[in-house]
């Protein structure tokens, strides 16, 4: 198998979802990583892509110098990585999608709804990959969630229950702390705050497992923290198509919290439970029987489960190796060969809608709205 | 110091919370089980009491029976224990009250906001006390909770979360099972289902350790079991009187959730976390620190909770031990000693109150509302 | 039923094991507390037993005043419980049984195995009920776990691991903590320090378990903390007499745990383990299925487990409800009505062999010996 | 920063460790896998080799042809690993350091201590990197706990706790499968079965944390599967150089657990405990204070578990990132840049004397042997 050239547009040092991509691209050996455009002030990226092996006519200063000399280059990356800050994927992935490069763009993949759908047209139209960064998806035992609805185990599906939340942003030292004061800024994050960061992650994994997407919701939003204008703190019930009701609850002030992105899917006949700090397991519940621990790597999981996990039962894989599944799912898919689930342009579409119909939510008292992009009604 | 007589209406053999009662009352010694009225069959009840050590003149066949002999006595019981179902508290409360009685009901104490605002004018009248079985509110650690709150250790209050879910109602057999049917049918539990079997206790804890009140909330109630007319799975959000954001998720179709009643209080320089099923815990988590996990019997914690733990750290107490020390402070109320928290007629007051304010909003489709009892606003 | 009389000596206030014992006595309404000699100095024992509800003339000063005393009583105590220092148990157990008393007696039962079989003797000749309060064997949970072994469902058992670990005497103020001296000095503590005192809890959990008693035994004991001659860290390795083998560890140096007893069984078809911090679940692991977590109070436990069970599944129950029902059953032996298993005055001489055992072994660098009490040879 | 040529031998398709070995390497972007002589089979090694990109002319049939071909490429790889079984290790290993090559071999090193000797002597005159693969010793948290305890933040340390226990093989099955049985021949595994196996890494972890040999040691083996020669559970008592007390429990039956490698250290001052099933937590709990859990990524480690650190604190890393830290520092290390602790042909020695003095004193009915290899002495 002949390596695939990949690239990557921010995630310079010191970034941190940075390393998860790196790692998640080189794991397997099916990229090289050949090009780069790591950071906003060039000679810093040029000198960073440099050290993590990058030639140095392919370090470049930033993305536009990067699409015109690597569009012509016979030798030109296979695959590129926007994690540039949010309110720049959208033309940074619709650029290189017009220049025929296939694309894994980090969430949110655009700031509205609108720029959402003109990034799955132009993925339907231009035939390439345009890929969202829903890693978690690609953990096994999610996985083996999806394949479990998807055959019954569960019968008719009844409730789903998703949180992301944290503690990071409780010291509400914001006028200090530019990494955080953002996230707040409608002028830099746009419409939402933490539901926009995190609470998708929770609402895709729901859609993703549930294989049933988000048709209604209502929102109650707060700003917890003292001269914050986005939400901090948020709650969203939903309905989904087929008429599952939907719990979500997200926050950044959630003291105690580290990484609090868990979801519990209750059927008919069985419930689910799995929590990012602990992936490898899922808690099995059938009706009338008592709580299992499924464990990663464990016989008779799906052949989908089994292939992304890659070291053997009860040794631990973590977030950067999600990643990597992913990667290798785009490695696959570019080399033509047979590939799981990627998280798509759709997914990020209707991510933002969600966002979108939240907010208006929130601002009607929790009315409740339809959470649909437009072109999918 | 002399045993106080002690008097229980329901409860009866195989009901649920009838041990409970038993073991709380007499585990200190304070308490003879002296008269009972134990079951709606007359004879059963009768024979169940006197198994269980009551004299034969006092094994009644039914609560007026029991009224009207001990109310002459004596050596008439100094408490009653009001365990029936719950469209009958209220009439055996007030019943009991009037003759000047002291009271402990089980939640709900009554079935409308009116009745409630009457019993609390009674309590009032008589100098009774009322109290009302959130016995989850005299957990050692839970004391602990509020008496950090109290003092200022977590700063600022931010945000509750307070879930109360299980999957004992998953199997939809409502048909054939009694047992569970009647919580669904409007004819026998009233306006709410979930909400007022198990979101009250919730709710009561979050507004116990904030020693604060709801104000105002908005709910999403669904019958996810078909046939159901009540609601089995209801979130609420809510807003205090000092305007904390609240989060209530209550759940009986949740498979894989044992006992699921759990509280996370989150302000400005710390969170807790406390759940049901592990209660000798605490999880503190200060700003900029670690999470610790707090045991209840530790050196350092306050006196009251010091006082209601009753063996040494981290040797377990459970459930009946909380119960216990609801008894234990109602014998030291009615003998005129020193005496903590008792959760009061007010408290089932405001369940009531916030039960139908739930109720209200979730038939507006989520509408927010005043929670407040009339008397109260 | 009527009520039992009960007595006890020792368990005065600020013990840590008496109010384990009232509450355990009490909580079933089966004994009432008619006497008490409980502390070494006479007034203050007089005193505490009459706040705590005993009659004036009952409220003794001593063990012997009480013996006298109470054997001439028409109303005479039911039962006597022993929770006096170590190194009075014999003498008083030993009076007591003479005088033709009841009585449970806290571990360990004597100091030396000779008394112990002189203990063993006079039960026997006596006919009354000498009990040992090894409490943690009274938990349903393990009498589930007893039951299971027993009935062969985890096949031939291979090897059983016991600990009981703490870090409660890491502090090393020996010198000045006269709470934790005696402990490590032969002159108050006998022959061993945290095996007599903990260990043994440990090994009759596990001969319990399995229903198979200790054979051999090599030991290794350190003394960690400087200036401690007897041990504060132990390892048994044992085997039992149907060839188990055995692992036991037991610290009170072990920082980090907080009450670490836990038994792990390993039989050819299945794993249990159980922790006394969570005494309300059993892991269980059969082979070639997952790891699922029994309930106490969960549906087909068996009957045993469900007795001992006084509230619903999920309800937590923890150390003093283990003890009360030892309470319950000694109540049930007495009147002469079905009971279950009793810790008996064989257990007691056993766990004393066993220390002896290992005290030999351990002084002999590991070598190999009899574990058994000379009369069961 | 260009990238190194890394070849392996073994780890064919289909073996447990080979995926560990090339995500590790690969992670970072800093080693191209070059070469492999990956299968017993040659015809399936070379194919194997290929699909994974190697190059045809690279892709040996077995290690010897490796060796006489890559000893004279200009590009030759600049290391080597080794997985294959393990009574090849010695020789193979051997052979590659008197080529010049550096080399990651599998544990264990050799079946002997002489061979042992033989490979640290052949390491120290080459001058070759010869690291052996402990890798649990790479995980950032365990890294942290070495620092802690050089830093004397636990004091002086008492006894350390490590296990290392599973139970896939209780099946008893092994006439039926080789994958098993080879495990308890001596023929093909040598003096030990457990102890070598896995032992030995809770070993190495033991003196990695600590920072202190072992010097002493007493060990208690059983063969609780009939049929099985060598043992499958072992229990070692050990003493180090410095005086700490040493517990050590291994074992291939305990159904129940999964991958049960963990670690207790008892200091003085403070206890911490670490187990690889959740390897990004470590529990610290100082005297006087409460149990707090660290977090890998948090604020205020040392230099060295944040740089072995490669995704924010609380997204999980797992086993290959573990190992991927070995292989970052032989990139490190080959490439003369800075590196951290690599576990060395001096650790694989000391786990094979501790194996062969195990088997001895197990033999001797537990009398306590040196554990020392005779160079070390």
């Amino acid at each position: 198998m002949s390596k695939l050239n990949w690239g990557m547009i921010g995630g310079g040092e010191g970034s941190q979802i940075g390393p998860a991509h790196r790692l998640g691209a080189q794991a397997d050996g099916r990229f090289v990583m050949a090009a780069g455009a790591l950071d906003a002030d060039p000679a810093r990226g040029r000198d960073y892509a440099q050290r993590l092996g990058v030639a140095a006519d392919r370090a470049y200063g930033d993305w536009r110098e990067m699409l015109a000399a690597e569009r012509d280059r016979p030798d030109r990356i296979d695959l590129v990585t926007v994690a540039t800050p949010n309110n720049t994927h959208f033309e940074i992935t619709k650029a290189f999608l017009e220049a025929g490069f296939h694309v894994l763009c980090e969430k949110p993949m655009t700031m509205t709804v609108a720029e959402g759908e003109e990034i799955v047209r132009l993925a339907r139209d231009t035939g390439r990959i345009c890929a969202v960064n829903y890693g978690y998806s690609a953990y096994p035992m999610v996985r083996q969630m999806k394949a479990m609805v998807a055959a019954g185990e569960l019968g008719a599906i009844r409730c789903v229950v998703a949180n992301f939340s944290h503690g990071h942003h409780a010291a509400g030292d914001d006028a200090d702390n530019p990494r955080v004061r953002w996230r707040y800024d409608p002028a830099q994050a746009g419409v939402s705050g933490q539901m926009a960061d995190c609470g998708i992650h929770a609402l895709h994994l729901a859609s993703f497992i549930l294989g049933d997407e988000v048709r209604t919701l209502s929102a109650d939003f707060a700003s917890t923290v003292p001269g914050r204008v986005l939400e901090d703190d948020a709650m969203v019930n939903f309905r989904t198509e087929s008429g599952t009701v939907g719990r979500l609850w997200t926050s950044t002030i959630a003291l105690g919290r580290q990484h609090g992105l868990d979801i519990q899917v209750f059927g008919e006949k069985a419930g689910l439970r799995w929590a990012s700090e602990q992936p490898n397991q899922v808690y099995l519940h059938r009706l009338g029987g008592r709580v299992e621990i499924m464990e990663k790597g464990e016989a008779g999981l799906t052949d989908e489960a089994q292939r992304l996990s890659r070291v053997p039962i009860a040794h631990p894989e973590g977030f950067p190796l999600a990643i990597a599944n992913i990667y290798l799912d785009l490695a696959n898919r570019i080399a033509g060969a047979p590939a799981g689930h990627l998280p798509s342009a759709e997914d990020g579409l209707r991510s933002m809608a969600a966002v979108h119909a939240a907010v208006a939510s929130a601002k009607a008292d929790g009315a409740w709205v339809d959470a649909r992009p437009p072109m999918f009604r």
